[in-house]
């Protein structure tokens, strides 16, 4: 009941121990928690409201690497697409957590605070309250999947001879070489779509 | 070395084995759907081409729920918006595979051939073909993103009276409740700034 007395430096240890689990398998469990950390699963439920109090630390600690001023920037778009950009690198370095992380309510206060800055940062600009959270989600769906995208591997279609597929052959080969540049392209092409409707959806509001 | 004399059944319980525990882990070894199995580890290596052969087939299992004849649809853009639709809809029944999925290279056959058709319906729609993969790669981003999303809780965000955020109260009052509604209204926000993109971008080439 209740939160305890926060010793900072075990919810620490959890998150990171937590995190490093997540990294690996995708998932964690208290008990793994516990045992990587030598401690018994009761001790760790001492320093944090159950296995959703560790995700809520995973989300802070992977949403602490987001550049804050970026959604002090102005204007708006300048802002939105900075705080894009920051939030894709900061979860594109845990790409294993995004699922655990989009599918889990959030609730850790250092996150909600964040969207609160994203929401005002929209209704300021003159966005409808109704347009908000539709928008803000849609860019996050797209910097989640492109952060994803990042982790793919350098050479994402594999050509047979045994599937003859010459037109995906053409494009690829069109397209530039290399991971990162691959996925960055694809990135800034999903963006520059998304920024491009949000101006003309502010635009419309009346 | 080769592939094996294809014994059907065997490949079809491998791949609905696999998929059942990644439904439920988000990942899978070749021991655990042995053991699932009944059967010796090395046995199932007779049936496929090692764990990435395993993965080929979650591929195919996942992106036969795709359906095919949205992609002979014209004009192009109607085909590649239903498309996307079929393509969310399918990977929002198995959302835990879409990471594994997202960051293994594509090698199945009737995927590679999905991706072909895909192709050649933007490049005979007169795109450029350097433009090509950067577009269908920007629009899975944001399809997988959204699949995702839909797996997501109906309250994603639990505001909470000691981190008072009210300006993100009002934009999620303002926007409508219910989660597949949510899901759905962020989906459509990106859909539609994707599908607007694309048109400039078709009307832009030369």
């Amino acid at each position: 009941m209740g939160r305890p007395r926060t010793p900072l430096l075990d919810r620490e240890r959890i998150a990171t121990t937590a995190l490093e689990i997540v990294d690996e398998r995708g998932d964690f469990s208290v008990p793994q928690v516990a045992k990587r950390l030598g401690a018994q699963t009761g001790s760790v439920y001492h320093h944090v409201e159950g296995r959703d109090g560790i995700v809520e630390l995973l989300r802070e600690r992977v949403a602490a690497a987001i550049d804050p001023a970026t959604l002090d920037l102005r204007p708006w778009d300048t802002a939105l697409e900075a705080w894009a950009r920051s939030y894709r690198a900061a979860f594109a370095a845990h790409p294993k957590a995004i699922p655990l992380l989009m599918t889990s309510p959030v609730r850790a206060p250092r996150v909600l605070e964040q969207y609160e800055r994203a929401v005002a940062l929209l209704l300021d600009a003159g966005f409808a309250p109704a347009d908000v959270m539709p928008l803000l989600t849609a860019l996050e769906n797209l910097v989640l999947g492109s952060a994803l995208d990042l982790a793919a591997p350098e050479t994402m279609w594999e050509l047979t001879a045994s599937s003859p597929t010459p037109r995906l052959a053409e494009a690829l080969s069109a397209a530039s070489e290399g991971r990162a540049d691959r996925a960055d392209r694809a990135f800034e092409v999903g963006l520059t779509a998304f920024m491009k409707h949000a101006r003309e959806v502010r635009a419309d509001t009346p």
